[in-house]
């Protein structure tokens, strides 16, 4: 930690400073410059938060900057090779392979899945999504058919061989969802509903983590901290936008975010262009460039009808669509194999 | 509802678009420009939502301008008089009276929370608030002290007089926080919590309901129709800033916000700068810009000794400046009685 | 353009608004819901802005909303092929091939210049780029050789057969600058100097418009029109980035905007990884997402020494890392090749 | 400047680092923790951008971060009184009273700018604002009235007293627009067109700089440096919103700019609540806090026929809306007076 000193500060205030450093046990280094005087304080990082607030209330204290980051388990430090999770029947998330995961934003009824599980599986996806409980921004939209989606995914998986994975929102929920499904989402919404995050952590099943709208990679990373802090490791990340000022897509899609986390963390990142976009013609052009940067996946949203479907229809492709899309990344990501990624030495390294 | 044509659209396209329309049993109005045919649609605004984005994934339609507001319960058209909530004993949020919510980030120990009462009842304040269960953006920081820090809470209530406002994040402790408290604060980044939102509005209690980092004015307003949906209609908006580019503060304040939402909302509305500007020296002057838009309170963080906070030291007043902040709220808000408030009479017509 | 009238408003409201409508002579539809009344409106284009802010001040108007775009030269509906930029020897921008401008951010001297210059050559880029006039934050930082770098510029394309753009900040250097470049950059921070968009607009000289940090595409295609309304329509748009919440990265790339705006306009759309992202090692993934995103080129700083750099050295390629990235990118654009892209053709009906 | 070293860099790679500090003569001071070793460098600041940027293009290093702040004569170290813009007959800017700008957006005609003038004036405003080269975001809507809207303004204040402010968008104008006004606006759009700040910063008249619609702090007061630079130190700056998700207001105002600039500078500041909002019913709200937080004047829009306004008649007050803002503000800042501001006496310190 470096904490630099107001303009011109006295010998006196410096001391009372450098007092405080160490009345909490950490060792002080002051640089003395002709303008400011900084001064280096090492010692235990589990007490830098207290003492980096602690120093910023203090009048003589300028500004106070953290050297060392905040993740623990989620970085390159804790762990030296990237995270795989392994679904079974050779399905992965993390691997050399693209992953996608693709489905109807809601379970609207047994032909509505049944018809996209088969597009989505004969057009080679590995994952079926679809929302049982969903999120609505007003009290009163479509809610989400509850447990009665969960058994329709469970049938689709059973009737397929695709993985399955569904949003929780709710803690009341655990058990039955963790009944039905392969991988938990958690949604933007609650990236940071800490509740959730510690009893997630404490289950033996594969969570997907979606970046908050607002949320920092550091914010980001820290909630999946919350997760691993209670030991469950089998963590995905996915980028689904950003707010901004922007008007004319329903979030802005972060990309550069994706290899930013691969060289910060070795969680497997994915990317999606549906809810990143909110628009069905801007899907596939982001859904390439999001393999193009070196995502682990896709999550990408399927309805047989995006003018019957009870939610997210304008960004749902149709099946015919999804099925050039798949061809299109399926394309990039061989092209991706035929020339050595730089950037994931980089990470790797 | 207003659907707009693509360019220069067919008469067969726009034809299509009538039979969806009137296939959801709405009315049609359609108005021919020379470029473009926009079409007026009328009928049962609880499909509304399902109709728009039937014709959002329709590549005849350009895009879709909902006319209605979706709030209900929320707005002046719902209740033509301004919500009160009275907590007991002369103490009330939204009345004529700037009601003023003070005490530290987190309840720490008895010796800090008796003080800080002491301090926030003697300077004018009606409301303690303290921290027991702390969302923190880390899982290696200070987690609050739990159901010990609720019982403090109440004694400092017993000792003081004070009515008590402090933080639910889980709905496990939905019953030990409302035994102990007078208002249940839920976070921003609860804000759209929605599982949460729906058990808060079971309960007979008040509630205020922080906006969130990246909400609109809309997206609150819906989390409060939430609450407000199960039966709850106790509820109080805070403002507390918003993200955005600023790297200076810890939050935008977003000032405006607060006669924008009385111009919709019958709800009270209170600020929060110590969170909307995270450093002390602005709380202050946030503060009194606060009073003067007309906000219905203030919530603002005092400690006996910021420097050994557990939380939130820097955004911290100290008791002696708490009290300059108090005297000159009161002015402004003095001020403002001896001049009739153009927008309020606004917002009551 | 809709006007919607206030919740009940009255027969007498609805007819005052109805006759300022008339009295700027546009056409009234008015559509009479249960709560709300609509007035659709119709008449010359021209003055409809006029219309829309009156209708705004009145307090029987709720809201407004205008139907057609802004937009007249640059879309799809002017001119209904891409416009593609020929600027001799066979480099063009907008055509089936990916142009690539590359070079150092500023020209230094000579020796830094021509080094670059046959680098960027030799690895098959089109286009030197190079700053001669530098807008900088800070006044006290480097602010460019001035016409000295454009000297240099002009040696390098004589020497390696490069066309050269560099950017342009002040009418008073039109002159020396057309005289030596063979596109004109407009800078972010120039987005809006509608000054000079206007004096740009009179020349021929094809001209780079890179998007402002903080404008909607709405903003960046109305500054096109600034230039293509004096007579120029040699415009070529470049995304570099807009300003977030963002910490860790210079800007956020926001890379649907380029299949967006190629959906709205004729106009070639190139962009900036250097500045997009501001970190060397996310250059390379984020220009690979541009090309699969279907951009039209890509603007890349490179320099022999980054560390040397007088400004911008941490987003610049070193020379080995700019030829792998080339690599990159062109297996990824001859792959797009390879299927039907779907988007262009809807770009193109 | 402190040069944070990547994680476990081993003594050959910080010895690389050093070497390239020493190479620039800078002084330097390893800190060396468990994970991570730090150095701290003193020397030449007029050099450190250049060696900052070296810093960051090297591998061995992974951030750098600067200590001093790179304002000069904004700063209270350059100047430790305030100043004070006197612009005869006992107007000034930045003094112990509220200065206030007022008038329409554009000037339009002798009758409405001579009618509005006498309203501003006779409610008590010091300064006539009004634009007559207006920066206008569409080619096609109003662009002013030239000359001629600057002879009117010049008619205006012989009429009434009143000084005169009106924007400059083109060097082009400099003298003609010299020869009218009394301080020269250079708005948002133009915050960062250098060739514009250098030439203003020649002349002997007040300038006020709006900042930018994504501008930082930090940006703003370097674009006021740029204008000091050259000699002109009579700069006033203008909070007037920035650019955020919010979609609900124009802009969002962020009125803890005030203080903080209050802090970091000895240039008064002022706030315009017209466009920091872009909705006439928010305008007094948001005056009156502006007034609170400590604002040194404020800006805004008055029409007296905002619906026949030419140019933003939504954001324009009435006559007597107007007057009871004029009342509110006084009252407001007089209240200011009975009690000592603790905020400023810091910033004064």
């Amino acid at each position: 930690m470096i904490a630099v000193l107001k303009r011109n500060a006295s010998e006196e205030e410096k001391q009372k400073v450098i007092d405080v450093i160490k009345g909490e046990n950490f060792d002080v280094h002051p640089i003395v410059g002709v303008e400011k005087t900084i001064i280096g304080v090492l010692g235990d990082q589990d007490n830098r938060t207290k003492l980096k607030e602690k120093l910023m209330t203090m009048s003589e204290v300028e500004k106070v900057v953290l050297i060392l980051d905040p993740y623990k388990l989620t970085s390159w430090n804790f762990k030296q090779e990237k995270t795989v999770i392994d679904l079974g029947d050779g399905v992965k998330v993390g691997g050399n392979e693209l992953t996608v995961m693709a489905g109807p934003c809601s379970v609207e009824n047994e032909i509505q899945l049944m018809e996209t599980a088969k597009i989505v599986k004969s057009a080679g996806a590995e994952i079926l999504r679809g929302g049982a409980f969903k999120p609505r921004t007003s009290p009163y939209s479509f809610q989400g058919l509850g447990e009665e989606g969960l058994k329709l995914l469970a049938q689709a998986r059973e009737e397929t061989g695709l993985k399955v994975i569904t949003e929780l929102m709710d803690i009341a929920h655990i058990d039955v969802v963790c009944e039905y499904t392969d991988i938990i989402q958690i949604g933007a919404r609650n990236m940071q509903n800490y509740a959730l995050l510690k009893e997630i952590g404490k289950l033996d099943k594969p969570v997907m983590l979606k970046r908050g709208m607002a949320a920092t990679i550091k914010e980001w990373l820290l909630a999946a901290e919350y997760v691993m802090n209670e030991g469950n490791h089998d963590v995905i990340l996915c980028e689904r936008g950003v707010r901004t000022f922007g008007e004319e897509t329903r979030n802005t899609m972060d990309l550069s975010s994706v290899p930013l986390v691969q060289q910060l963390s070795h969680l497997p990142v994915i990317a999606d262009p549906s809810h990143g976009t909110g628009r069905w013609e801007l899907v596939t052009p982001v859904a390439r460039a999001a393999v193009a940067v070196g995502a682990d996946g896709i999550m990408v949203e399927v309805h047989p009808n995006p003018e019957n479907a009870l939610s997210d229809g304008p960004q749902s492709l149709k099946p015919e669509n999804f099925r050039l899309m798949m061809d299109e990344i399926k394309t990039i990501h061989s092209s991706l194999h035929s020339f050595e990624s730089r950037e994931r030495k980089i990470a790797y390294a």
